[in-house]
C-alpha cells in the first residue's frame, strides 16, 4: 500500500495491516516518507484510533526501528515501571533499588523533564558524579551484576519515536491516547525487559485529568503489551497534587533517600510500595502483593534498600557519600517562605500550576535546551486537606537567583486555594488493571 | 493563536477566528508555516469542517495571496461560469461568447485537463494561433473591449491554493468539501467577477457521485460567495454520460460552434442554455430565466453569437476562419469504430471509463506533464437510451498513432452497457441553488 492510500484509508475508518504499518514506519524513519505525510496519518489516527492489532504493529515498528536492547544473560524476570509523569514524582529513584533489592532485575531507561513534570534524569544528576549516559554494554552488565541500572534514552532507541514525537508536538496530535501508548511502549520495551508496570497518573498535575481518559490510556498500553508477550500492570495512581513534599531536583533525591529509610511523606511511600509489590509479584519474587509489601517493609528496615541505592550510585559513578550525607548534593543559597492568604484548610493545589512554578524557577525546562538549576525548588509545608492559619508559610522556595522568585511566589500563591472546611480525601491508588 | 494552537483548535472542533485563518495561510505560503502542519490541519479540516465564516475567511486569504484582477474599469456586472469537470464538457467553449453576445462581460480563467475531466486551455488551444498565456493587462482590454477573455491561470493568482492543492494531493485530503469549494472560489474571485454560475456535476464521470454531495459542494460554495459579497447560482448537472457527442479537443471545439449555430447535441445545448440564462440573470441583462433564454435563442439564430466567438478567436491570436472551416483545425489521421457486442439499448455508459480512454489515446493527461494530441478523440454514436443492433458502430475513435487503439477499444465497450429496454431518463438539470 503507498504512503497516499494508507492515509486514505485510516482517513476512512478502515483497519491497516500490520506490514503496511510496518513499511510506511520504516519508510519515515528513513525519510522516504515526509513529515507531511506522517502528520497527516497522526491527524487521521487522532480520529479514528487503532485498534490492538495495529498498535501491536505500530510500536513494534517503532520499537524495532533501533536498538532492543538483549538482556537473556541476566537471569530471572526483568520488571520496570513507568510514569505517565508528574510534580514532585520522584517513585523511580526508591522504587528501583527497593524492586533490585528484593531481587527483582531493574533495567530503567528515563528521561529528562519537560514541561511541568519533572524527569528521573534530572533527579539522579543532581547526585554529584553520577553518570547516567552508559554504554549498551555496560548497561547490560550493571543490571546484570548489580541488579539495576538507570540510564537516559539513547540515540539509538525507537529512533522512529525520537523523530515522530519532535513531529507530534508541533502538529497537535500529542494527546492521542494509541499515539502515546504506542510512543512509551516502544521505549520501554526496547529496554530488554519482560514485564512492565505503569503509573498512570490523573488529576490537575497529570497529562490526564480525567480517570476514564487515563484508564483508556492503561488499557491500551496493556494492550500493546499483550500484543507483544509482556506482562503489564498498571496503577492509576492520583496527581491532584504534587506526590511529597520535594519538587526540585536535589530536594527529591532527599526525599527518595528518606523514603528507604522509611521517613518520608506518607502519600509518595504509599504509591512507591504499591507500584514496587507490582513489580516483585511480576517478577515472581512474592506471590501475593501483601507478600510483597512484607518483603519491601524488610527491605527498608534492614537498611539493604537504602545500600542497595548506594550501590547503584557508586556504580554508575555518584559520590555514594551524598547519600548519607546531603551536604554533599547541589544546595540553593537562599530560602524565603509563601505565607497562605488566609486562614482554614487547603481544598486544591492546582498541580500543573506548581510544575510551571518550578520551571520558572529553574528546576524544569521550558524547552529541551534550557538549563536546569539542580538546587532549586520547593518544600510544600502545607498539603490539600490541612489546616492553615493566615500567614503561615504554606510553600518553601529554595533560590539561588532572585530574579524569578516575586514570579514563583505569585504562581505559588495562586495555586493554593483555601476553603472553611478540608475536602473529601482521594484514594492514592485509584484503580488497578492488568 | 500560534500554528500550533490553531491545528488544535480546529482538531478539537472549536470555531477559528477570521485572522488566525488569514495568518495561518499566510504563513503557510510564505513558507513559515511547514507543509506538515498545514497537512495536520488539512486533516483536522476532513474531519470538523469549515463553517461559513471560516470558509469565507480562508477562500479569502487564498484570494489575496495573490493578484486580484480589477476589472472596475469595465462597465456592468462581470459574471463567469465553473464546473466541477466531466467527460465531454465543452460548455465554457459555447457559454462564453454566447453571454458575451448577450451583453454580459465575461472574465474567465481556466484550467487544463488532469486525469478524466478535460480542460477548456487544452480546447481552445487546438484552435490555430490561439493564445490564452495573456498578460493580465490584456486580459482587463479584452474584457473591456470584447467583452470576453478566456486564460489560462497565472501562478500569479492564488498562488497559496497552488500550493495547498499539491499538499493535499499527497496527503488524502483532496476530497473533502470545505477544502475543494474554497479552492475553486479563491481561484475563480481572483478574475475580479460580481457573480458566479456554478455547474456542479454529478454522476459516474463527476468527482461527486452523489446528489447529496453535489448539492453539499453547491451550498459551500455559495455561503463562501456570500460571505465574500459574491452573488453564486448553481445547477446541479447530470454527468452519468458523457455531454454532447464530441470527446476530444478539436473534436469538441466543432461541437461548441455547431452549438453556437443550433446544431449541436440536445443534452450539451440544454446544459449550456441553462446556464447561460443563469449568467444573463445574475448579469442583469435578463429579468428571467424565461426572457434569458429567448434572448439566446436570438443570439443564435441572428449568428450573433457564433460571430462573438470570432471575434475572441481573432482577440486571442487564434485563426477565425477555422471557426467556418473545420479543416483547419487538427485532424486525426484515421478513424475506427467500436462496435456493439449485443444488441437492444444503451443502459449506461461508465463515464469515467470514457474520459480514461481518451487519457489513453493521447486527448487528455495522466500527469500535469504529459503531452496531448488535440486531433484525437471519440464521437459517440450511441448515447444512454438509443436503440443499437449488434455489431453496429457504437464510438468512433479518432486516432493519428495505432499503438493504444486496441486498449482504447476494449475500454470503450467495457464502459458500454447494453440491455432490452431504455433506462428512464435523466433530468439534465437536476437541482438549482442560490
Amino acid at each position: 500500500m503507498r504512503p497516499y492510500e494508507l492515509i486514505k484509508a485510516k482517513r476512512d475508518g478502515k483497519k491497516l495491516a500490520p506490514e503496511d504499518i510496518r513499511a510506511f514506519i520504516e519508510a519515515y524513519t528513513s525519510g522516504a516518507v515526509p513529515d507531511y505525510q506522517m502528520s497527516a496519518l497522526c491527524m487521521a489516527v487522532f480520529f479514528r484510533g487503532l485498534d490492538a492489532v495495529e498498535l501491536g504493529a505500530w510500536a513494534r515498528a517503532m520499537l524495532e526501528s533501533g536498538e532492543v536492547v538483549d538482556l537473556s544473560d541476566t537471569p530471572g524476570v526483568k520488571v520496570d515501571k513507568h510514569s505517565t509523569g508528574g510534580v514532585g514524582d520522584k517513585v523511580s529513584l526508591s522504587l528501583a533499588p527497593l524492586a533490585a533489592a528484593c531481587g527483582v532485575p531493574v533495567p530503567m531507561i528515563s528521561g529528562r523533564g519537560l514541561g511541568h513534570t519533572g524527569g528521573t534524569v534530572d533527579k539522579l544528576e543532581s547526585i554529584p558524579g553520577f553518570r547516567m549516559d552508559v554504554p549498551v554494554s555496560e548497561y547490560r552488565r550493571l543490571v546484570r551484576e548489580v541488579g539495576c541500572c538507570l540510564i537516559s534514552q539513547t540515540a539509538s532507541i525507537a529512533p522512529a519515536d525520537k523523530k515522530l514525537y519532535a513531529l507530534r508536538d508541533v502538529t497537535a496530535t500529542v494527546d492521542c491516547i494509541p499515539l502515546i501508548a504506542s510512543s512509551i511502549m516502544s521505549k520501554k520495551l526496547a529496554e530488554g525487559i519482560d514485564a512492565l508496570v505503569l503509573d498512570v497518573k490523573v488529576g490537575s498535575g497529570a497529562f490526564m485529568k480525567k480517570v476514564e481518559d487515563a484508564r483508556t490510556l492503561a488499557r491500551t498500553m496493556i494492550g500493546i503489551g499483550a500484543e507483544m508477550g509482556r506482562k503489564v500492570t498498571a496503577l492509576l495512581t492520583d496527581m491532584d497534587q504534587p506526590l511529597g513534599r520535594a519538587v526540585g531536583n536535589a530536594l527529591e533525591v532527599v526525599e527518595a533517600v528518606e523514603m528507604l529509610r522509611g521517613r518520608a511523606p506518607e502519600d509518595y511511600t504509599e504509591v512507591t510500595l504499591a507500584l514496587t509489590a507490582e513489580m516483585l509479584v511480576l517478577g515472581r519474587k512474592a506471590a501475593s502483593v501483601d507478600e510483597a509489601r512484607q518483603k519491601l517493609a524488610r527491605a527498608i528496615q534492614d537498611g539493604s534498600a537504602v545500600r542497595k541505592f548506594k550501590e547503584i550510585v557508586q556504580a554508575q559513578g555518584g559520590d555514594p557519600r551524598a547519600i548519607d550525607d546531603y551536604g554533599l548534593l547541589p544546595r540553593a543559597r537562599s530560602t524565603v517562605d509563601v505565607l497562605a492568604s488566609q486562614g482554614g484548610f487547603v481544598t486544591a493545589i492546582d498541580t500543573e500550576a506548581v510544575g510551571m512554578a518550578a520551571v520558572v524557577l529553574g528546576a524544569g525546562r521550558q524547552r529541551v535546551d534550557s538549563i536546569i538549576d539542580p538546587a532549586v525548588g520547593f518544600t510544600l509545608l502545607r498539603k490539600v486537606g490541612e489546616p492553615v492559619k493566615a500567614g503561615e508559610p504554606i510553600v518553601r522556595i529554595h533560590f539561588s537567583e532572585e530574579g524569578p522568585v516575586k514570579e514563583v511566589k505569585e504562581r505559588l500563591l495562586a495555586a493554593y486555594h483555601f476553603g472553611p472546611q478540608a475536602p473529601a480525601s482521594r484514594p492514592l491508588v485509584v484503580e488497578r488493571l492488568e
